[in-house]
């Protein structure tokens, strides 16, 4: 390709003739990777007539440019940046400009260094990812998704895929969530008391941002999604960690009072423990004295390969008080960005209005894609597939863990796709998870779930969402193994 | 398709025989709209285990619903919800449950109500829609994105489908924009100086999340974007409006001290004037005294039919003062969603941190289906096409404003696709817009872009971006009648 004549500004206040100008905008295109080797520059008649100087100057400097070797020229078809050309410098250099700017003070809010940890972004190359949360291509229905997409592409969707929805929603995604996918979960639902968001991940933080203030407390499982607490943190409000036990959140340890609960009562993130009827109908009844509104994450509850999943908290709620937090990113896939909010029409109407503020609608593609997804049966078809294949795996994994002797801390009783772990006192690790990387295992030390200064480091979660069931008995042996060694030398 | 059995949910603390409540479930799904006719019940074998009750109860709650005209049985084929079931009501009953929740105080913050109008879901049913950031089926290039979405679906690129990026980018579309998008703005950024957005609205709202607090200022333009303006109402600071004139903002109009400037240098948003380069350095030159910082809003710059558009503000920045906020949605179209960010690294930074924290980041399969769609140069004929049938429909759109006397406010010289409009004193634009739909015709008044209690009611704004040329001088006909007759009636 060409490079585009569009993309060469002569810089208003330049020092120099023209034809020196002209030079170095190219040496410095070079210099810096922005022209690569082998592509051709405008000919000498366009750029010229592009910046306006004669065609004379151009052509001195290419031939200048030609001359250091910065440009070869080919018979006729014009010149081209030389195989020859100075490499760009590895890391690219600044930019000659200075940053004059003080941004210690010019920033007026951060949101860096929040409680979530940097995840290796090349975690398909490790060979045992006991990683949570990323697809595995060994288990999505890429050709279904791939068909109800190209349906989605089609003539008869082009208002759906192209067009400004403002604040609104595909209705039809809407629809099946409302007829098909809440109903699973005891609820019903109007389409004006659902929201489409970009994943519980956005869900979570437009409720926050509607509920919550500086003058308000929030409560939050401990531990819990370290995302959650980023987003309570960054809202300002009081925050209150209630410790969980074995059947979750326990409504006898909640604090005096507090405006909103976040709950994942279906199966607790990250100890995967499920609340036990009696003790959903008593956080009900306690957040009905407190006045406090809940938010239910009902992560997750598509993975009850082992039981039925309880019905929702929301399922239970006479009073308005709960608002749902429901995902598809978890189900289908996490590149997806797909969740939704269901709760009162004058939270849901706030929601919306924020939502449009902050980012108009999920885009119309992925939300009619979804719906002819949903609405075909694939979905179905991939929960029951990716529910056979996890059931498969987590036996592997119990079987593993208990011939190493691992001690488990929290399993989901009707299934999940992750196991939280509990090393010996003393253990961290976020040091033995660094050692485990070299040998090609990922896990997710804990320490990020807890709330405090001082949280406990001898946690950890290995998931089975990401990892074949027959790699499952080696990378529990290899965890197995550098936590004896570490132990050996008296821990780091 | 048959109703799935997981569905149906007992509620618990239910009064009645079990026959009476599953009755009722039942009934109560046909009633509120969920259970549609035709479709079929689950068999009672199903149900019963489902339910945990015996297979006679629910044969006897189905049997007793067909005597009432709920449900029709079909030999073999089991239950289906009757033809002559009760209707649902038109407007769907209120669910059984009270509302117990005082939301005027259960909600920490309002985000409704702000300046954004309201536009019709259904505008493209208009004959002559003069509206404004909505895509054209005649001019997208419908085949070559579908051609490009389907590529980004293959498995190729299954990773850039399903991943969760965390905090990161597609790293190919961002190569892009830093290689051949930015130059053509005269801009030179590292892959680190910039973030893809949710479009420009995204980028315009974490940008004010990051510099602006209660106790900062800001500097809009006046008239400007609305939904700009909500969000910096949202987030509190103090704001202040600079009339803007036939050149763009005049910074000799800014106020002593402000902390950020918004600004739409190369095409004022809504008036279309271009800010002169010697106003521009001046621009430059002021908010360096004042040392605040610059968010140029650089939208639109692609339609440059008539003229080449002027290099951005960003490409005069040696102090690394200016924000820049690029869009694909308007060219490619709005229901992309999909924009960036340029900007130092410090404050790259925060807004990816908290880009991470409200959503993660766009979805994978749009920014790899924009990346082939960029690099394989539909984009740049896209462009091309559009700016060859823009012109024509600038043309006739000139011819009708002339022939009916309609007065011009403000015109992009290099191009554009609107025109922003006054009429006479007395107008109420918001007033000529109603009668107008009924007339097929729509336009965008004015008042909302203006800022105050009392805005001018009498400009408007007429796009041409989804209106073909044929149809212009008839709606332009209609406008200028629609005019003289509220002229002639003394106006509103």
């Amino acid at each position: 390709m060409a490079i585009p004549v569009e993309t060469f500004f002569l810089d208003p206040d330049a020092q120099g003739t023209l034809q020196a100008q002209i030079q170095q905008m190219i040496a410095e295109g070079i210099l810096s990777g922005r022209l690569a080797k082998g592509e051709r520059l405008p000919s000498s008649r366009r750029l010229a007539a592009h910046l306006g100087v004669s065609r004379i100057t151009v052509t001195l400097a290419y031939t200048e440019l030609q001359a250091n070797d910065y440009l070869t020229a080919r018979d006729r078809s014009g010149f081209f940046v030389s195989q020859n050309a100075p490499e760009p410098p590895r890391f690219a250099p600044r930019h000659p400009k200075q940053d004059r700017i003080d941004w210690s003070r010019a920033l007026g809010r951060r949101f860096t260094g929040g409680a979530t940890p940097e995840k290796p972004q090349d975690w398909s190359r490790y060979p045992y990812p006991f990683i949570y949360g990323q697809a595995d291509p060994r288990l999505f229905d890429h050709a279904n998704w791939r068909h109800c997409a190209l349906r989605a592409l089609g003539q008869k969707d082009f208002q759906a895929l192209t067009t400004d929805y403002y604040d609104q929603d595909d209705p039809q995604l809407i629809e099946f969530i409302a007829r098909h996918t809440l109903p699973r979960r005891g609820i019903l639902a109007e389409p004006d008391e659902i929201l489409v968001t970009m994943g519980a991940q956005n869900a979570l933080w437009l409720t926050a941002q509607v509920l919550l203030t500086q003058r308000r407390t929030a409560v939050v499982e401990d531990p819990c999604y370290h995302a959650l607490r980023d987003i309570l943190t960054q809202s300002r409000c009081h925050l209150t960690a209630v410790p969980v036990d074995h059947d979750g959140l326990p409504p006898g340890a909640l604090p005096e009072r507090a405006d909103v609960i976040f709950t994942t009562p279906s199966h607790q993130c990250p100890t995967n423990a499920t609340m036990p009827l009696a003790r959903r109908k008593a956080l009900l009844a306690r957040a009905a004295e407190m006045e406090a509104l809940i938010v239910e994450d009902d992560y997750e509850f598509e993975m009850s390969f082992l039981a039925a999943p309880s019905p929702s908290l929301k399922s239970l709620d006479r009073d308005g008080r709960v608002i749902y937090v429901g995902s598809f990113s978890k189900s289908i896939f996490p590149g997806l960005r797909l969740g939704y909010l269901v709760g009162p029409r004058p939270f849901i109407r706030e929601a919306r209005a924020l939502r449009a503020s902050v980012l108009r609608h999920p885009p119309g593609h992925i939300q009619r894609t979804a719906a002819y997804f949903l609405g075909l049966g694939h979905y179905d078809s991939l929960i029951r597939r990716m529910s056979g294949v996890l059931a498969a795996r987590r036996e592997a994994m119990e079987a593993a863990l208990a011939e190493h002797g691992l001690r488990v801390a929290g399993r989901g009783v009707f299934g999940g796709s992750s196991i939280w772990m509990r090393a010996s006192e003393g253990a961290d690790m976020e040091a033995v998870d660094h050692a485990l990387r070299v040998r090609g295992v990922l896990i997710e030390p804990g320490a990020p779930f807890f709330h405090g200064e001082a949280p406990p480091r001898n946690f950890y979660r290995l998931a089975y969402s990401s990892i074949p069931a027959a790699k499952i008995p080696a990378g529990i042996a290899l965890i197995a193994r550098e936590l004896a060694l570490s132990r050996q030398a008296g821990w780091p």
